[in-house]
């Protein structure tokens, strides 16, 4: 694999033009193209460039709709239900993340379930959004059965990704998880290299707990986070995710990953403002990093977004790091 | 350890009496009392009568303030935040969940901030309480330092128990989830049975994985949920929680058991009525576990809160079963 920088605006700018002839207006393509080239240039590859193609065949195969934008089913009070008309999902969360930051300015909080949606891509470029605006965001989305709940063999959970983001002047705090120890994209990474994972990731087809990322993708088997204690944060995510959008829970979400669509979220933002100066929330914040990592010595105390925003501000600067071979299938699109 | 059975009636009027004499009003000491007897009645012991004497020892060396209850101190729309006072934290949660059902059936959402309160004994209680009223509860604490940071070896952040509750009509979900896979009550009962944890629960002192109870007892060093993941998810509790409350973060609250006072919480309810008749959402969410729970062969899968039910409506039948002589040591305080 050979790698090569790209600049911030050149990626932008070749993956708006791939929007445009797919169909997309100039405006949603600046969007949607910006959403992905931040995700590169943050150095979650999986979920920027190296996820576009993908996301092109998800227009090609009729799963995104690429003009459908959210719409409001029923309000009350600081709470919607929307429906994301299988949209572009990046662009339905981020619309969904805005309407949330603005019911949290008129009511304190703001909670928007929405349904009908599409892989979301990065859930933490919403946590960003949130934070950037000043505010706590706390997001989540099901996704198609990729996880065996503990005690099974099969996969009938959603790894369902929880995002929190807190904002800082120094550096957001943006967490942004899935419920399973490592994705099969990981998983994948791991293989490649020749290298075991860091900690035991699944079970192997035999049913015994594995560092062995290829026995893991052979028995379909990754491991929730903390065994039972992370498969019931992911049903219980599912179910509210599902009964507050009305939408599909994880079990209707076809399990392929090519026809991926259809899933669920919520967006809550809560609006320090209404509480008190912003700045006197941040400093608390700041207070909790610099007790978490004071006087460390040797080991290496990481805050969520820590590493996000040094790789961020390096790759404005060099290029976003690609692989060339990527880069030249995605500008042949 | 000699078991005996308790009736329901007799543990709550005999707590209450205790709570009477410890300087409660007799309407606050029959809540209180309550919410003890409803912990040990469903099974959960260490945050029931086990923890009783714990509690009348908080009293005793003034951490809890029998008294105090809690007080708004900034409303904005959906969003409060309250005083706890120093209050008895099983009662100060109580209000505090009331307060944000209240709020979400206002507002469609209610968050509650609470600050300066007490250890709220089992964080599953207001989840019920919230799915008994017909909405989605979430809720979590902060505690003392009592988990090291992912990268660390001294205990930095707090276990940080998070709650989430779906309502049903035929039994409720309630996950309450600590962040360290297994609490130091956990360690203390596989050790006393000569038992190793099922998985690995921390580091020894030499820095490697164990299933050894005693030994990550020894090194103070339990893992978080997920290593890494659990690590930042117990971080961000904390931030969102001191940050929206004003209160302690973890770092300030004394890492002395009989000193932990002054944590701050978030309670969370949304309000299913606002966006259609319950009863459907009801309906997805038993959809959701009989697919979980479907043709599942000889494996286990078992959802959060489904043996509590089964323990509960045991216990009601046949008597609280407790340990003779902390029984004991209760009725004589």
């Amino acid at each position: 694999m050979s790698m090569q920088r790209v600049a911030y605006g050149e990626m932008q700018e070749t993956l708006a033009r791939i929007l445009i002839k797919y169909g997309f207006s100039p405006d949603r393509a600046e969007r949607c193209s910006g959403l992905f080239t931040d995700t590169s240039c943050d150095g979650v590859h999986s979920h920027g460039l190296n996820r576009f193609p993908r996301f092109i065949k998800a227009i090609v195969n009729g799963s995104v709709h690429v003009e459908a934008s959210p719409s409001p089913l029923m309000q009350c009070g600081a709470l919607e239900r929307w429906d994301g008309r299988r949209g572009p999902g990046n662009l339905n969360a981020y619309e969904c993340m805005e309407r949330a930051i603005a019911l949290s300015r008129e009511c304190g909080v703001g909670c928007v379930a929405l349904a009908n949606t599409n892989h979301w891509m990065r859930g933490g470029s919403y946590g960003w959004q949130a934070a950037n605006a000043g505010v706590i965001g706390i997001c989540w989305t099901n996704t198609m059965p990729n996880l065996p709940p503990w005690g099974a063999t099969e996969p009938r959970l959603g790894n369902n990704p929880l995002v929190i983001a807190v904002p800082r002047t120094n550096g957001h705090v943006v967490l942004d998880m899935a419920m399973s120890q490592f994705s099969y994209g990981k998983l994948a990474s791991y293989r490649a290299i020749g290298s075991l994972l860091p900690v035991e990731g699944g079970f192997d087809t035999e049913g015994n707990l594995t560092r062995d990322p290829a026995a893991i993708e052979r028995s379909q088997r990754p491991l929730p986070i903390g065994y039972w204690k992370g498969s019931g944060l992911s049903l219980t995510l599912d179910m509210v995710a599902a009964m507050l959008s009305a939408g599909f829970a994880t079990y209707q979400i076809p399990a392929d990953e090519s026809l991926e669509t259809g899933v669920s979220q919520v967006f809550l933002a809560f609006n320090l403002a209404a509480l008190g100066p912003v700045e006197d929330a941040m400093a608390i914040a700041d207070r909790i990093l610099n007790h978490l990592q004071a006087n460390a010595g040797d080991s290496d105390i990481r805050y969520p977004g820590e590493q996000v925003l040094k790789t961020r501000v390096e790759n404005h600067l060099l290029g976003i790091p690609v692989d060339a071979a990527i880069w030249e299938e995605v500008r042949n699109l």
